[in-house]
């Protein structure tokens, strides 16, 4: 399922060194689809700070929404190898994404074999894995995500990833910006303009900051190409409701003891506040990464201007299409994270095996379609 | 699917004149099933109070997560005869909920169709119609059920339906209870332990009241059979959470800032309190049901006794016998509530077309097993 460009071509090394590199990783992603992590390649323990002391005394450690416990589940072998976690609003559009961000970083399945929702026994959530990605759905609203969020981090913490970043994709309601533009979060605040997630603890309100890592989001916007893009990607404020009518200042919820004119009055305020778009999940997703050291982006298209009414309007097909937008974007970044990164490990030699099925040769899990540098030059 | 009991057999009227109103009343809802409701039978206005004066110049009104609108629904023709909705977590559950439900009120629907999720547009919930019943699925958290809540509230309204009853079904963690009992809810408290929904409109926290309505309470308690049901069922107070961790005291959570005694102190003191069990969506639900003036209660299983741990360890058999003891008791109020109701509009005549439905011969959508007050004798 094409759509859109794939991320510009890489500047610096030289092709074939790229090309080289380039191929090994994908051989290392390869094997892993297939084999699982091997020991010696899993990190002793996870990057993550700050997390539940108790966590290395619950054997097993039953992630109950996700319908994962550490008992039936090899989570070393089976989530080890992952360094991106995306996820989104609704299965369906999650789902999409994972075959579209297969298809983007060169993996493949057997054509006999489709992805499985890994969390289906939960009923919860949705949750697909694509090599290194990890793609998931998380309902509507901080609590759902927060949810989600725990039992992720935990299954970090118990597949002892290293360094995984973690993206939210999403719709959201723009504030002064035109319809389809992709806004990604510079912080998240409430309705208060205050950048912190509360959080009620034995009765007690505790407090969570709820910055973004300002990196990863100039990384994601640089995946934009403003010659070649049809819209525009900015990086702004996001204001998170708790819910979508009066927490939003809509005039068409079931109820609405404000006038057109106080609404006016608060959007305007936002604007003023350097505040891009309304969503509903932002502040427990920035609260949540930060508190265990995750690196976390929030990457959302405005499929409406607020400014200019409250019902979404905007044909189905074109919804669709703006939907996408942040899948491009985030796609692009988690190739060229993958594929472009100088740094990253390349100890990898290719193998036999992996280099057959590079070549489109090979019939297992992980199958891949080509060498995506190929493809880039 | 059958499962449990049916309501107790009526007391008071001859049963002849009981079967009769039934018989009427059951004509009536196979036709309503069949033909939509007709424009004699519609209310004039809805019977829901304080809602948004804005609502009668929505046109169209699009209910976004419902994916529905009132230009493309005839509202009163499709919704207009709806008289309980009730709602849960998963959509699994509130799709077997329908199907259970149509077969306590005796009606069936063709063999050749199965019940459409309404909602499937748009993507977020599902939604199945069973005669004068809507299933709903509301996901986890208030600003989700929020969601659900505004836009069925708009829906009801739009379709002018009288005095609906709202009831969530669902599963808590107990509060010194045996696991598997059923608590049906007298007031939603948050952390604090006060009985309000707060929610922040232009950045101005405002508290509605969670009362939930007590004679609902007390009839769906009523349903509960102490001779026969295996299990026990209790008016009480229910915390609602904003999250399943921290917010809930849990030990198990990715973050654990407190310690097994702080959580000790804090659930013998709801326990104190005489709270019964903690969910995530009663404050909402009780705060936007009454301020339509819409019946509401909340029914839920518990799964654990919070005061024993955190972890949900019971096999999923056991858990999917304990989901279903709120729909049966829900279920049977129902069908008490449309057969066994003396003060029902028992005018409708018997029709040809229903009476030969009625007794099996019928081929329509609307087909009935059979009397269901026959059963009941």
């Amino acid at each position: 399922m094409p759509f859109g460009q794939r991320g510009g071509p890489a500047k610096g090394p030289h092709p074939i060194a790229i090309v080289n590199a380039q191929s090994r990783t994908l051989a290392k992603l390869v094997r892993q689809m297939k084999e699982g992590c091997k020991k010696d390649e899993e990190a002793k323990e996870s990057t993550l700070c700050g997390l539940n002391p108790c966590l290395k005394c619950l054997q097993p450690d039953i992630l109950y929404h996700l319908g994962l416990s550490t008992d039936t589940t090899d989570f070393p072998k089976v989530f080890g190898d992952v360094r991106f976690v995306c996820m989104g609003g609704t299965p369906g559009r999650m789902e999409n994404f994972a075959y579209y961000v297969m298809q983007e970083i060169g993996l493949k399945i057997n054509a006999a074999t489709k992805l499985r929702n890994i969390s289906e026994a939960g009923q919860r959530f949705s949750l697909f894995k694509v090599g290194p990605v990890l793609c998931a759905s998380h309902g509507m609203g901080c609590p759902s995500i927060s949810i989600l969020l725990h039992e992720l981090i935990k299954m970090m913490y118990h597949a002892k990833c290293k360094d995984p970043v973690f993206i939210r994709i999403g719709t959201s309601g723009g504030i002064g910006v035109e319809p389809g533009t992709v806004i990604i979060t510079s912080e998240a605040i409430d309705g208060r303009l205050n950048p912190a997630h509360e959080i009620l603890v034995h009765g007690v309100s505790v407090q969570h900051a709820s910055q973004l890592d300002e990196s990863l989001a100039d990384e994601i916007k640089m995946c934009h190409d403003p010659c070649k893009d049809t819209y525009e990607a900015v990086i702004g404020r996001t204001l998170c409701a708790h819910d979508f009518y009066e927490g939003q200042s809509r005039l068409d919820g079931a109820f609405c003891e404000y006038t057109p004119e106080m609404k006016k009055t608060y959007l305007e305020q936002l604007q003023s506040q350097e505040v891009k778009n309304i969503e509903m999940e932002s502040l427990a997703f920035a609260a949540l990464t930060s508190r265990a050291n995750i690196r976390g982006a929030v990457v959302c298209v405005a499929i409406l201007n607020r400014l200019n009414g409250d019902q979404i309007k905007t044909p189905h097909e074109v919804l669709s299409k703006w939907e996408k937008r942040p899948q491009e974007l985030v796609a692009r970044y988690i190739r060229k994270s993958l594929y472009y990164n100088e740094n990253d490990d390349d100890s990898e030699q290719p193998e036999d095996e992996t280099e057959g099925a590079a070549a489109g040769t090979g019939a297992g899990a992980g199958d891949t379609q080509k060498a995506p540098a190929a493809e880039a030059e």
